[in-house]
């Protein structure tokens, strides 16, 4: 373990970085130029407009405005002072929840971490066992570590109790929050307006029939079996190509754009381009000519696309949206089974329109398990043996093998400098490149499996992606060597032996994870508010695509919180929280400086910058909780290993029951809680329908789903979802003292109308 | 490894034991004394009455007839004449699944065991390995073991193909027999008659409300939340002091019964009894007398509480049968969650009403979770350290200990004869008793655990009972040591030692098993048709307690097919027959002579002699599946275990597909079928419902439903169930070739009405 100077001197640097990044950001942010890359949230509410418009040309892009550099921290108390529920409102339950899941982690760790400095410190630091042997090198930060206890002291009592006391502690924080997140779900579930999602439900695996046609059978099977609920449906068209079609001729239209730029700033030279691969060679043509035949041509193309997949019978896939009269309806059908053959008519709740993942919809059922078969194999491998191919990627990346492949690179090669820097930076790239493209890699595969929302997806693409993170970085830096290695001592090793090494090796690590915390967690967190890569794609495309406000508004990328990898990250906290909580408590207060600083910059993220892609309402919590006590039980585990290596074997008993508690803990959880998650209850939708029949009773229901969910692709310019979000406005369920979007933020929280460019928004509470 | 002169000895040895079981039988049953006890169904039935009226007073309890003794093996092939479908309306589903699990043995065991002679014996016999190793004593036998091939012999890849073909044999019977019985249950749902449980649903943790009784709690739950299905209720009361009182008059009354017998048999001798503790001492009164005053105080008591339970409303327990207006509405209630609180309001179809357990109706949700998380870890301490307390009460039976505290006894017991055969016999006693009360055990742990049914009730003592089996029998005899032992080896041993230890042992006991399966198979099946517990129980009341035919009914004692107790032991079978299959095939014979023979006999069982207690309709069949599949992985484990013994180390990475396949399978199998034996589907029940209505436009559900569900100690005399019945036969819901139950056994399997007493039925087949 390093010396407490060590550690000094590490966290000096990374808080330096990370105040460099917090520093950069508050200077960057309050510059108009920047105005859209910092706070695109509020630019697609439609309550913030460009700030240009005001003063000379040079304020337009640079803040002269000196007492805002004077207030530049401003932004973190106001990314606290919004309300929960405003917030619920104003960026969605899910963003809501999840920066819920950093204040978790204070709720857990603060407590924990004032307890272990009150009692297991000094308990450590007074055993004199590291001062009496004298042959160990040891530093003063293994004195408040469980190091500092000889062998068989009776001072691990203490260690036990405090084991004891975390775990409850735990269980109690956990059982709480998932008691509030629920609570918030059905409020918010219940508070919802009328959404065309309530009242439909998504069909799979309809089964093929000689005599009809895809629509008839849905039409015909639900008229019978739900008669007195069904109402409608819309089948399912595969229009993949389609949607490819339209994606290509987005990326023509920017070309286009881009030239005619060109040619409006120098109209004296008519912009020209090369056909051939990337513009290097081809034909000389005229570039604005060229993309507006290219894309009348794909116009075309896409036209009889569209013509053939709705006439063409086998563009239709064997899934549909039914939707029911009403809620009720639509909650039975989701919730039961239909026929007698369990794959076939398989139902369950639709998601939102804007989450459906289309390509997966038409998966039978028998492919589904292969491919969940293959790819949970895959999942091994890739988590054990990713190391093999980089190996050998690296090895083909060997600067002699290069030499001798292309032996005229040779003079290049040879040059001592190049060579140096080559071969200390190729090894490691491989392993870089590999890192970064991990989460589309898990992404792809969870696509794989067949799951047919986009938050599914990212749910899945979570799990995987915490398996690896735990096999790779928890472990594989506790007990150094590729996880293979690992694998193959595991295997090798006895049930109780693995606990004890790992559990021998866990306080060695502490000053390791230390630094870990700072670079990953402070400046990771710094850096993600710095928002470096929108900045930069944002002035790109504002110099050479934008035209319109409306351009400016689709070159904004606002981004969105990547469940899928960002949640297993803050998981790897709570695991080594746990774990040192008993060990090496003197690693508490870093984490929880992270999850503060993580608290604050999310917080602020999803007020003023993220745009999230769907709600679902916080579905993802079960899997917060269920891997928070997989942390929990791994910390149990790798005590009683700890503790059965330094001669208190008869703690591990004392220990034992600890991780049967906290099974039984997750069943009780699940059961309590989890149904809320997955099931809308029938008493709920029947006093949504009661209200609604009371309160709207001439609603066309049938005219209000009619469009809801058709393939995006067959939508022109998203007015369906502006309209379904009219008609949620206009009509709402239950009266609310919330007035029109748009005016509400304006007046009470944006202060936008009065002309400054701070960008600070002064919340009136509301009366 | 035994002889194949020792095997043959045990062989004959336990051959001329059933041999003689079944000899036995064959005289017994056609006694006409013993009728009761061997056809106690056909007397349940209604269509067999006493065959004693017929001929002299000799001829009413000796058979006489000669020719009936030389076709005593008869109801062998009888056993096996009756088709399945009348075997599934004769004795039920659940027996006739039950029996086709000894099928399922035979369909994968008959084609392994073929193909293992075939390959695999001529493949083991050839490799010369013990020939050359002089130093070893071995016998012909292992020679056609696998441990005859040398070590890192090639001829273990005949044994890992043989692996693989086993293996997806396995699957494919399997597959099969589970779309069977899927297709069997569905058809006997959809065949079955009105029966109150189809529209009703068992709804538990109805919430206290402090304005309302539980009933109309649960009346205005419903008619809102089901607002066109609801149809009526049932609240549940708790009756269990009045059940005891019942229990308690019924056993008085036998012994009034017991003294009028003796007083009529003796009328100059009034009987008289003691009135102190198990009448040994006391005042002496008239017994007579006595008991009735005895009984008559009971009724009052009765009479009492009864009327108490009804009045009181403490007596009403937080749990309801609600009924439907139509099997569609008790579908969707029985699939659907009610209130945002998952552990209020739980419903769930109710159990058929005899198949009610009605003492665990009221047990709250979050007692539920402690009870089940107290009974995991005792199940734990049970399998594991049950020898612990037998070794104390061995202890205890120690003589020396019992000469010292008992110096008087010391005469006695020094008497070497006494000596030796107490000395032999005590230690053993106190396990048998344990094993012999295990079943009950595991059942009162079930019941604790609180499930509402007993057929739940009995598939999760199964459950338990595997495992014991499972880590005591199979485990335990392989390598030797008790269970605890075994566990601490395990967790000192690493993971893929395990494994190695096991399977290295598992040739060396294939002896051991071929005559287990002898003992335990053969011979116990044998023993079980001659039920010689019922044939003295019966004869034993037949003479005391017996003075009307109807008396004589209740004398008789069907029994049942005890599934928590038998299952595990046939899992036990498959369990050894899939484990040698590839490694000593020669124990396969053995195995299929077992399930052939128990077929034979349990089929006869269930046609002449059991009386199921309720009808689940197959619902234990996914535990079968899983237990079977649990089998096979556990044998392809132990085959990679044995193999990397024998220096063929890379044959168990060939291997290691084997498993995941198995749990793969086991995935696809449960979602293509499990649901089946879980929720009813609503296609299903709108087909019934709409049937009914035509068939039926007058029915009165409300009436029909009435009392269905009231405690059985409220009914008098079992009035109810024979109403039902009643009703359904008068009102079969679709017509079918089955004419009354009574006329048609009489007619057409049963040629009582010929007068033999023979007991044979020839079976007209249907037209």
């Amino acid at each position: 373990m390093g010396s407490l100077s060590d550690i000094g001197v590490a966290a000096g640097i990374n808080i330096l970085s990370a105040l460099g990044f917090l520093l950069a950001f508050a200077v960057l942010r309050i510059q108009p130029i920047n105005d859209r890359v910092y706070f695109p949230k509020w630019y697609l509410k439609g309550t913030r407009s460009s700030p240009r418009h005001l003063g000379t040309v040079f304020s337009k892009f640079v803040n002269a405005d000196l007492s805002t550099y004077i207030r530049f921290l401003n932004w973190m108390p106001a990314a606290l002072q919004m309300p929960e529920p405003e917030l619920v409102e104003h960026a969605g339950l899910d963003s809501a929840v999840y920066v819920r899941i950093y204040l978790l982690g204070l709720k857990i760790f603060v407590p924990i971490a004032v307890l272990a400095f009150i009692v297991l410190v000094p308990v450590n630091w007074t055993s004199g066992t590291l001062e009496n042997e004298k042959s160990l090198s040891y530093d003063q930060i293994d004195k408040l570590s469980i190091s500092n206890l000889g062998k068989g002291s009776k001072r691990f009592w203490a260690h036990i109790s405090m084991a004891y006391v975390f775990t409850f502690w735990t269980f109690y924080v956990l059982y709480r929050e998932y008691k509030v997140i629920t609570t918030m779900r059905l409020r918010f579930l219940a508070n919802q307006n009328r959404r065309p999602d309530q009242f439909t439900v998504l069909v799979r695996n309809v089964p093929p029939d000689p005599d009809e046609t895809v629509s008839e059978h849905v039409e015909h099977f639900f008229a019978v079996n739900h008669r007195d609920h069904y109402l409608s449906h819309q089948t399912v068209y595969n229009a993949n190509t389609l949607a490819g079609l339209v994606e290509n001729k987005k990326g023509l239209q920017n070309w286009l754009v881009y030239y005619e730029n060109q040619y409006a700033k120098n109209p004296a030279k008519k912009p020209t381009m090369k056909t051939g691969l990337w513009g290097l060679w081809g034909e000389r043509v005229d570039a604005i000519e060229y993309y507006k035949s290219a894309i009348e041509e794909l116009c075309k193309q896409e036209d009889e696309e569209r013509q053939k997949v709705i006439t063409d019978p086998k563009a239709i896939m064997p899934a549909a949206f039914v939707s029911f009269k009403s809620r009720w309806g639509a909650a039975v059908c989701a919730q039961t089974q239909q026929t007698s053959n369990p794959t076939l008519w398989l139902t369950e709740w639709a998601p939102e329109p804007r989450d459906v993942y289309w390509p997966n919809l038409a998966i039978p059922y028998v492919e589904l398990s292969v491919r969940r078969l293959i790819m949970a194999v895959a999942l091994f491998f890739l988590t054990f043996f990713f190391m093999i191919p980089i190996a050998i990627v690296q090895s083909l990346a060997n600067l002699d093998d290069i030499e001798r492949l292309l032996p005229f690179l040779k003079p290049i090669i040879e040059r001592n400098s190049l060579k140096a820097v080559v071969q200390g930076f190729l090894p490691g790239i491989a392993l870089k490149i590999f890192l970064i493209v991990l989460p589309t890699i898990l992404m792809i595969m969870s696509t794989i499996e067949g799951h047919t929302s986009l938050s599914g997806l990212n749910r899945r693409t979570a799990s995987k992606y915490y398996l690896f993170l735990f096999v790779n970085v928890f472990l594989g830096s506790v007990i150094t060597g590729t996880a293979f290695q690992q694998l193959n001592n595991f295997i090798h090793q006895s049930a109780n032996k693995i606990p004890e090494i790992v559990g021998e090796s866990i306080p060695m690590k502490a000053t390791f994870f230390v630094t870990y915390v700072m670079v990953d967690g402070w400046a990771g967190v710094a850096a993600e508010v710095l928002r470096l890569k929108p900045l930069v794609m944002f002035h790109i495309k504002n110099a050479f695509l934008v035209r319109t406000e409306k351009d400016r508004e689709e070159a904004m990328d606002p981004g969105s919180l990547n469940f899928g990898t960002t949640e297993p990250r803050i998981q790897l906290y709570f695991l080594l929280g746990l774990v040192y909580a008993v060990v090496t408590p003197i690693l508490l207060p870093f984490i929880i400086v992270f999850f503060s600083l993580a608290y604050l910059v999310f917080r602020h993220q999803i007020i003023n910058v993220y745009n999230q892609q769907y709600e679902s309402a916080a579905q993802f919590w079960p899997d917060v909780q269920r891997r928070i006590l997989i942390a929990l039980i791994v910390s149990q585990i790798l005590l009683m290993g700890l503790l059965s290596t330094q001669q208190a074997e008869k703690s591990t008993v004392v220990l034992l029951p600890l991780p049967v508690l906290s099974i039984w803990f997750h069943h009780v959880c699940k059961g309590r809680f989890e149904p809320a998650f997955i099931k809308l209850p029938l008493q709920d939708a029947m006093v949504k329908d009661t209200l609604e029949r009371a309160n709207d009773p001439t609603l066309n229901l049938r005219e209000y789903l009619k469009d809801a969910y058709v393939h995006p692709v067959f939508h022109k310019n998203d007015m369906y979802e502006l309209a379904a979000i009219d008609e949620e406005e206009k009509n709402p369920l239950v009266a609310t003292r919330r007035r029109s979007r748009m005016n509400t933020l304006v007046d009470s929280k944006f202060n936008s109308s009065s002309g400054t460019t701070e960008g600070e928004f002064s919340r009136i509470p509301p009366p």
